[in-house]
């Protein structure tokens, strides 16, 4: 497991990819990365936009979004082709040699349509096999795989799929061969320990902190399928994960570290 | 130049990839296609009827769109996203492992932006250079490139490119390492000597017959582009250009095949 080669992945939600000068620093500052590196972006704002311009109509439960057959369409040009191909060509203007990817591309990411229970949330996937060969091959060219939030069936149909689950799956399966590090940006500094004192990040949480946290109030809402995600990934061999602001990837000491 | 591998390039147009039922027969039929393979797809009529949806003025001059900031999301979105993932997804569930590219992608067809002379066609793009590397090295794994008709500019830019000249300039470049078979479909048997007898195929059509049918007006419109690309590539060093009905690719001696 010596000098296995390093990986960052970096995922970075709608509200940047939506930003025009947020995206461009953050990509200004993914291109100076070290090593081999993965962009995982969201989008879910410019879904929204898109949806209400076609007269589609959004319903989100629980921070998910229910996704019809004319949302998946809509979910499917706007991460799959908008967003998507534009942080290629952009990264093709700084140098950086790179590929757009979703699950159902090269077969990397094989999902489920999620079981109906109380909720129909219609083509949303839960990922069910991560298969990093054209990846892990591409990366070694110093090709840079960049991943929308799609992946697919297996019987012909595109799901839509959680960007911070796909960062975590991915950084996971990655790590059968490389040294991984994930990171996580959002418009915070880190995990705080007040919500509104920027200055106030934990520096490194583990999982016993983390249920404190939890218990005190200080972790909830949407942090914790993300920090959920986070743990599980450390747990299944991926080294480091930094939570950080998506100004601040060029210098991950800011952030929050996520250790066992 | 002996013993070099087999791949067959098979464009198809929008009237095909937006009629569910002519598609999945063209994707049954592409599955079976021996060796190395490349889809290349259009969709020019989805586009149309997004833009239609979004208030997006469509323009056309000689059968070209013109490509406004609007309409460029929207091409993006529609072949980018909707029609090249669908396509992926639909081949997956075939065992057919394939990966959407467009020429942003592993900067494979780099463009530039259409000079204005008497028309300004806005973000369309002129090929400037193929770069096969990441292509060769994929149909090589057994995986099967995509390509939806869009380029870049190396600046950051996507460009809108016509998909028949995608088709024959990737041809062409991919003839250094291979020997490739580029195959059109279209909605008819083949370049016809009149044009409602479908059994009036020319089943070899070469330079010289090609302008004498021209000067007898029997071939014209939208046939001379495409047999001017077809021509252009069998003099690039393409083994072999077949011109032929969507439905009738399992059998490719049905339609008009070019030579020098």
């Amino acid at each position: 497991m010596l000098n296995r080669p390093q990986v960052t992945l970096v995922k970075v939600g709608g509200k940047i990819v939506e930003d025009k000068s947020k995206l461009t620093k953050l990509l200004t500052d993914f291109v100076k990365i070290d090593g081999y590196k993965v962009l995982i972006h969201g989008g879910g704002r410019l879904a929204t936009q898109l949806a209400e311009k076609l007269d589609v109509e959004t319903q989100m439960v629980n921070g998910r979004r229910i996704t019809s057959d004319e949302m998946l369409d809509v979910v499917t040009m706007v991460y799959g082709g908008l967003i998507n191909k534009n942080i290629v060509a952009r990264l093709q203007a700084e140098g950086v040699n790179s590929l757009g990817f979703t699950g159902a591309d090269a077969n990397c990411i094989l999902s489920e349509k999620r079981p109906v229970k109380e909720i129909d949330y219609g083509w949303a996937g839960d990922v069910k096999k991560v298969d990093i060969t054209a990846i892990s091959s591409l990366l070694k060219k110093n090709i840079v795989p960049v991943m929308a939030p799609l992946t697919h069936d297996g019987k012909g149909h595109l799901l839509n799929t959680n960007a911070d689950t796909i960062a975590s799956e991915l950084a996971k399966a990655l790590s059968s061969d490389f040294e991984v590090k994930l990171v996580y940006c959002f418009e915070k500094e880190g995990v705080l320990r007040s919500i509104d004192d920027e200055s106030s990040v934990i520096k490194i949480l583990n999982y016993t902190l983390y249920k404190e946290c939890i218990m005190q109030g200080i972790i909830d809402g949407g942090m914790i399928p993300k920090l959920d995600n986070a743990f599980a990934a450390i747990e299944c061999g991926v080294k480091e994960v930094v939570i950080t602001k998506s100004t601040a990837i060029g210098d991950l000491s800011r952030g929050t570290r996520i250790t066992a």
